[in-house]
């Protein structure tokens, strides 16, 4: 026999009115204790909310988890602020946690998203080989939606930019300033969307007959670049494409190091297009994440996704755009 | 008659076995829905636990939260992250709420962080006017700890270094390099421990007679940083302290913009010493927060708080330090 409202009454001892108050999100008169009754009334006799119903009928919890790999990458930090000002405004919370790239953690942290009841969760440069995650999150129903690194155990869900491309652009960038001996500051594997503009840089070099000059990091900071760039100098590039705008930072330490000047002796690209690109100097020329657009499309989907209650919507790739800015030259004899 | 665990297993319909081992923390193995009958029939018993229990017999939710003014600046994600490695080393995690410097943003973080039942509270640079916000915390015995920015309405709980003496340095620094017209940029009132920083600035230039120069910003940020140094620029000034490194940054484009290179031209001293600091060009002679030490004490101090019980600990002022880089020098006549 189909539960109704007035079982989870009875189980939950309270009126039915009080039931109904409370899924339907408007039960901000009673006590926690009264919600946890309710809530777990519904869970123990697994109701289903009748087909006519006008919302869920879910108990929401109006809060969303958004996983995040790097919080001190003010990519992640950018992203998160705009998804977060979409959904305060429509009255959520965001709880943020900070996986450092550490799938247990990254785990951990889901399974914590579940335990309390959040009503959806992003994951933000998550961790490869995560099929065991998502399969969590579609077994308890809970909409998720993917930011910055494609999974490769998800075709849907996703709300990416053509890393590929963006790669394949910068890189081009650098050929058509007359450059050859043109460096590539990178990540592993792990870092998968990463890795791909590295592989458009390949691709683009490639093209040209030119010799790829490539540097790998296991960590995607300052410090990396710095070390990597240290090192793509030493093989006396005459450009450097760092895929990722605070290794930059790294980029520009190393240069200044040596004597080199941006971007006279030195043209330097990057990627992301974080605010501080604005502030080094010169100022970054790089390929633009369009981080407010991706974080306003996928707070307003995530929203949709939580009131219709549907699990599934195609990925959407939006595009990147190259930023002229001062840091890239034609090659000086 | 006092409540016993026999009770609670009544009220939860569980055993009393089942009750032990979920309020002693060691209830993994039950689902979240009996977890749930436990906590709400402690909850509705007021539930106190055996004066010799060797333990709280609390229920524990092994999550932190922590709940900071202005995730995009550096300064807080730094802090963020080496709490977070500490306490994920111990069991906890950590849920980071964002408040954007926004009050009533901050309030309703430390309501969800309640309702869910977190084992304590991080308030990283709160926001000031907090009384009501503090009580709540206390009235459900959930221990806090401020970092950053004090609170007039605690006289306890908090971890900080002490804003006035760092900006007094930060300025003696500069009037040893024979600076007199010196610029300072910091935040408004709001902002009680930036505005600490301005006080020292003010108190060093007085104990000299300087005429101080001083520009406020209603956000922390490099924009506003920006927007401030090109004020003070065209007022003349051979030295800016900048109250947040973050706003260096502006100092340092809006310097080049007008053809000032740094030392040459302009002497520039931060506070903070975030990690981008290193990496700026020349690097940024600074006030170092100790960080690393401020956000292990704090994750240590919370795990003994929720250990023991003990809701207040006595504030706790770590030591600045003057970290030399290369952006000061005499002045040139």
């Amino acid at each position: 026999m189909k539960v109704t409202i007035k079982d989870i009454a009875k189980e939950a001892n309270v009126s039915i009115t009080t039931v109904s108050l409370i899924i339907n999100d408007k039960g901000q008169r009673f006590s926690e204790e009264t919600h946890a009754r309710v809530k777990t009334a519904i869970a123990k006799l697994d109701y289903q909310p009748h087909y006519f119903a006008k919302n869920l009928n879910k108990t929401k919890s109006n809060t969303i988890g958004f996983i995040v790999s790097e919080i001190t990458n003010p990519f992640f930090a950018e992203l998160a602020k705009v998804i977060e000002d979409v959904l305060v405004e429509q009255g959520y919370l965001v709880l943020l946690c900070n996986s450092s790239s550490d799938r247990e953690r990254e785990e951990r942290y889901v399974d914590e998203m579940l335990y309390r009841f959040v009503d959806g969760v992003f994951l933000a440069g998550t961790v490869s080989d995560n099929a065991h995650l998502l399969e969590k999150l579609k077994k308890r129903k809970v909409p998720y939606i993917l930011l910055d690194r494609p999974s490769e155990y998800s075709q849907t869900n996703g709300i990416f930019i053509d890393d590929f491309a963006g790669g394949v652009e910068a890189t081009n960038y650098l050929i058509t300033h007359q450059h050859q001996a043109i460096g590539c500051i990178t990540a592993n594997e792990h870092f998968s969307n990463i890795h791909q503009r590295a592989q458009g840089y390949l691709a683009a070099m490639a093209s040209q007959g030119n010799t790829p000059v490539v540097e790998i990091a296991d960590e995607v900071n300052e410090y990396s670049g710095y070390q990597l760039a240290g090192k793509l100098l030493d093989k006396g590039v005459s450009a450097i494409f760092a895929c990722s705008d605070i290794m930059a930072f790294g980029v520009y330490k190393a240069a200044a190091e040596r004597g080199f000047k941006i971007p006279e002796d030195l043209s330097v690209i990057g990627f992301d297009d974080i605010n501080l690109t604005h502030f080094m100097l010169p100022p970054l020329t790089t390929i633009t994440q369009p981080t407010k657009a991706i974080g306003e499309h996928a707070a307003r989907q995530m929203l949709e996704m939580i009131e219709t209650g549907n699990l599934v919507v195609p990925n959407t790739v939006l595009d990147i755009a190259l930023k002229t800015r001062s840091s890239v030259i034609v090659k000086q004899s």
